[in-house]
């Protein structure tokens, strides 16, 4: 089975770095850190010093630094266990969380908690409102939206948290390794990522947690990682996350305008040579990379599949799990209608993409909006 | 810093096989199976080989292995999983179970599970008892115990909750890849276990799954891994865990006689040339690999220490997640007395072990456990 040619659905997986692989594969062999002996000390040494590397990476202290199996999970500790430790109160979100952090709050919302959810712009961002200034058991709000890349008011919300006593969780899935962190400025109560959104392997999430107030555990088992999430500690993927983290932060400031200038030749590009088209977040500070568009009238699902057969790599951006075609909750809570929810295609581009990637699209795109409305008709 | 020369607590983490190694590598640069284009079917397809694998190597169909972050994720999904889907009634567990069992039926006892424990005879071995033949949410009992090796009657265990209409977890994480498995024979409802304990790589856990009655997800976001596990898939963690869990089946009929070789060769020099010995778990059928024993009057972590630094890896057994110095809960279980339990050391025998590791071990173990006994004594 052949690659995509042309990829450019890095806000789903980003390929993985090179530094990554060698980091990986050079550590793999340490044995269990918890053994108290040679080998043990060799694999303890190797994960303390990854943790200390994406501390540094995103200004916080070592100890804050929790290892978990994927940004999902993060986000599940974070949003059940702040609210469990914080008196099973209310939750305060967002209409356009990820379902990492979105079918949690449902589930918790079935368990009893109130749920009040923040207003949300035509332009994708969240509008920090007078809900904020009451206590909560925890506000959870995404540092940018995973579909437009629309950038939310994080440290307001912060801000505004910490004068009421509520905890924040903030879903950096999409930031970080893409801008920069400082966790420590930003003062939330925790902080999520996965490794594979910056080129680090897949199975390895950050959550980022002050020591106080620290998320009741979601899973049971050994002491590892504060108590916080068991289980042997994955060394050589905490190792190659950390060397992924690293190139990825070092690279921002010379990336960022690189991607953004491609990025914004494939909006243009594609605005000249196709009618009626919308740019979701067009209006918001957005991450460099994202280009969420929809052509009215045509279906996302084929739109995807005809930009697949020009080598094309795409998604609707709505459907991380793949096989839902529906409108997207993200768009719907902007105000889009569904009509035009429904012809939504996400370009996301990162360090990888070349001038090539973007002619490419460019060079298909007429053929492939005419011929998904057509078939959108039918 | 150095390895440890002589490795000998398999049992902890199995140092990865150079396939595993090799796949991960291989494999690594696939991307977001969940990707509806050319890149994306490439990564499922590895990913739907690696699953039927996985189901080749164990008995079951591919439909029931669910990838997991670890073994003690799975452990918590069954057990946290099938109590709330079976009406969050009575748990039937065992007071041998790894901490991932144990402590997750602790948080549900605080979340107001009734619970009962089977006795556990001084073999190690558990007694199934009458209290299963009335229905309960679930009953969970491991297949050996990670500690004395001892191997557990749960063929009988899975047969009479069958007829009360019970489900049953077995985790069965010290057993995959090193005893034969077949689910579908076992008649369990999940199975857990963990990558890193058969050479496959740390951060993969394996949860064996029936259809029906599936367990409530503990974790919430996209709907992978059958709505059970969210996340987006770790590819290469699983096409390493098949690898490796493929040879490590393989090997099974010619390693366990010369695995158990070796450890009947250490228990015996070990029992003659040292006075006052304790083997945990010795008239049950055991793992070839492991011996549990105890030399009452030392501490174990003298012991551990004594035998580091005679280059000899290996642990008390009780405490995977290191730096906890108490008895073992499961020698308590089995009646061994404080006194005794608290000098307990775990060696545990896998593929890579040789000749010269028992050698080393008889040379030092007269020293090492008088000096540790005199230590004891201070």
């Amino acid at each position: 089975m052949p690659e995509s040619p042309h990829y450019l659905d890095h806000a789903a997986t980003a390929p993985i770095r090179r530094c990554a692989v060698d980091a990986w594969a050079d550590t793999a062999r340490l044995l269990n850190p918890g053994g108290q002996y040679a080998s043990g000390r060799l694999a303890r040494a190797a994960l303390e010093e990854a943790r200390e590397q994406i501390a540094a990476a995103l200004g916080c202290e070592p100890v804050e630094v929790i290892f978990t199996g994927s940004g999902t999970e993060s986000c599940n500790i974070a949003v059940q266990g702040l609210w469990r430790a914080g008196g099973r109160g209310r939750i305060i979100s967002t209409p356009i969380e990820h379902p990492a952090v979105a079918e949690t709050v449902t589930a918790l919302a079935a368990a009893g908690a109130e749920i009040d959810l923040l207003p949300v712009g035509a332009d994708g961002v969240t509008l920090p409102g007078p809900v904020l200034d009451a206590r909560a058991s925890l506000v959870t709000c995404m540092w940018a939206n995973n579909e437009t890349g629309a950038i939310q008011p994080v440290a307001g919300i912060c801000t505004r948290a910490a004068a009421a006593g509520t905890p924040v969780h903030v879903d950096a899935t999409q930031v970080v390794g893409h801008l920069p962190v400082d966790f420590a400025a930003l003062g939330a109560t925790t902080l999520a990522a996965g490794a594979h959104k910056f080129g680090g392997p897949r199975g390895v999430g950050l959550l980022i947690a002050k020591r106080s107030p620290a998320p009741t555990p979601v899973l049971f088992g050994g002491g590892q990682e504060r108590g916080i999430r068991p289980g042997t500690a994955n060394v050589a993927g905490a190792v190659a996350t950390a060397a992924a983290l690293t190139e990825a932060v070092a690279e921002i400031p010379g990336s960022t305008p690189r991607i953004t200038d491609l990025r914004d030749r494939l909006q243009a590009g594609i605005l000249d040579r196709v009618d009626d088209v919308l740019v979701h977040g067009a209006d918001a500070h957005r991450l460099p990379g994202h280009l969420h568009l929809s052509f009215p009238g045509a279906e996302g699902d084929s739109l995807i599949m005809l930009l697949d057969n020009a080598g094309i790599a795409c998604s609707t951006g709505s459907a991380c799990s793949a096989g839902v075609n529906r409108a997207s909750d993200v768009l719907l809570a902007m105000g889009v209608s569904e009509h035009d929810a429904r012809g939504a295609v996400r370009f996301t581009l990162g360090p990888t993409t070349t001038d090539a990637d973007v002619d490419r699209v460019l060079e298909v795109i007429t053929d492939v909006v005419s011929r998904a409305r057509i078939a959108g008709m039918a």
